[in-house]
């Protein structure tokens, strides 16, 4: 019998990889920085290996797996099997990612999109198991969502709604990749707040954060900047409450536009768990309407596995025989 | 045969009560000023008094309505048939409408919040038929918005989504009524662009505009505003705009969120037509990530009537015995 699923989850910087089986439980788990450099077909023949390694440590053939699900970061024609434009890696625009995969593994393929990815694992798994109107936020080099409403994902027209780091914080703020300015991904991602602490840095010199990378500017990141605010560094707890307190505005317009029970804070820079999450729930306390204030503001409780785990499960449930197939799909 | 309903759409200004037939037809239109200072139970009992003109003026009876829908402004519990808080409408918390409205006539009931009912109606019978996935925008007095997604009404878990009007727009910008500070509706709404003229009223005199309220500030509305713009008045015209920026923000960020086809735009504030719609679709246009620039914002067509029929289709709709319900309601 057919037991087990891979999951990948794509990156900017890694791509990590997890075989389960029909328990859920996680029988390998591979995390490799990506070669973005060699291009789109490069990156897939190394997802596929991954596969391989994973089934071969496991002692499997392809023949064991029911499927494959992946994210990717960014726009997914999920009928064509495309990945439309990923803005993180070079040169990946319109690639017929179905047809390379399907030349190197035959077993059934689900794309999605990476944020939407890590909020089905949140969902099924996580911190959203359980809740039917949630919210699961990705608050990582860039920040998105996936919005549940009534136990179903919600996707929008074009399938692209869920971009909640464009929403505009500040007016005439700073331009943003997207052509707007001011949008919440400026002043609350990974990137925001490591663009902050070299500002800060250069501006009145900032000694813990450039010892911590050891003089050198360009290694600053949102983890350097929450191992100085960990060590007690004042400017550095300064610059995680900043991007809290954007964060707050953001879900506090969230919870008014669309009136959620939960929302789940998964991504990288959601590690620096309380320091972030208690500065955003006073914000959300303080700025969203009396009627919308009983949303519950939680850690996400997959960590980096939330990708690709709930790549793996949607893949399963979607592309099973049915018995599986969970009623949220 | 019973063939006909009423709807009502109860305002902090005026009552406005339609009877229509089974072909939507409006058979009879009143609006009378909303007797708020008499209290929840006298303005219960002009409204019923409405509905009796309404059926007199057609040689009807109550067993002739097939149900009355009502809209009221604020805060609705559907289950309970209670107005829970109306904060435009002074003594209205916790108002057993259902009861009081039943004690004078024998028709089934159905309320709901004013804004959603003018949402049904432009989507049953305006601007927003045959759209899936659209969202409709009163902006009058307040800013609120109706959510449908893949045809069905979307209220969020506690029925208090599509609070549009109470998303921040100016991080430190006026205080609002809700406790936040820069909502929308403080920059967008009618009451904000008469604010706005009334302030420059004072700095700057103001010619046109205190020349159409005959020297009395008190009487600037929004209207004047919209008079004196269409007068040629560049201040006026100004204050418009800047309106219109402020909600094309609003708008960019719900195509970012959501991702709807199709945006319509009511309540009095919309009768400025393009000059308002204008700046909107440009700001979205610049604002919105590029793959939510589709949406398409047009004006409502129901004008003033909107509410009123929204409320009057849906009450037939849903209190029918099935054979005419609509599959989105």
């Amino acid at each position: 019998m057919v037991k087990f699923t891979v999951g990948i989850d794509l990156g900017g910087t890694n791509i990590k990889a997890v075989l389960v089986d029909q328990n859920n439980e996680v029988k390998g788990y591979l995390k490799r920085a990506v070669q973005a450099e060699l291009g789109p077909r490069e990156v897939t023949r190394q997802m596929m290996g991954m596969v391989y390694t994973l089934l071969g440590e496991n002692k499997l053939v392809p023949a064991d797996l029911r499927g494959l699900g992946l994210g990717v970061p960014g726009l997914v024609d999920r009928r064509e099997e495309k990945a439309v434009f990923l803005p993180n890696l070079p040169g990946w625009h319109h690639i017929p990612l179905g047809q390379w995969i399907r030349e190197e593994l035959d077993v059934p393929l689900l794309l999605d999109n990476d944020v939407r990815m890590a909020a089905w694992g949140e969902k099924l798994l996580g911190a959203g198991r359980g809740w039917d109107d949630m919210v699961c936020i990705t608050v990582g080099t860039g920040i998105g969502a996936g919005i549940f409403l009534q136990g179903k994902m919600f996707r929008g027209h074009g399938e692209s709604a869920g971009e909640i780091g464009h929403m505009t914080v500040e007016k005439d703020g700073l331009l943003c990749t997207c052509g707007n300015q001011g949008c919440l991904e400026m002043y609350a991602s990974g990137r925001a707040i490591a663009r902050k602490a070299r500002e800060l840095v250069k501006q009145k010199g900032f000694n813990l954060i450039l010892e911590l990378v050891e003089g050198d500017e360009a290694r600053i990141t949102a983890a350097t900047v929450a191992r100085a605010a960990e060590l007690g560094d004042s400017k550095a707890q300064g610059i995680i409450e900043e991007a809290a307190r954007y964060l707050g505005i953001g879900l506090a317009n969230l919870a008014n536009i669309l009136n959620p029970r939960r929302i789940v804070i998964g991504g990288g820079v959601a590690g620096m768990g309380e320091r972030l999450l208690g500065p955003v729930r006073e914000v959300v306390q303080a700025r969203a309407m009396p009627v919308n204030r009983d949303v519950e503001i939680v850690a996400a409780q997959l960590g980096e596995l939330a990708g690709a785990l709930g790549a793996a499960l949607v893949a399963r449930c979607r592309l099973a025989d049915g018995k599986e197939k969970l009623k949220e799909i």
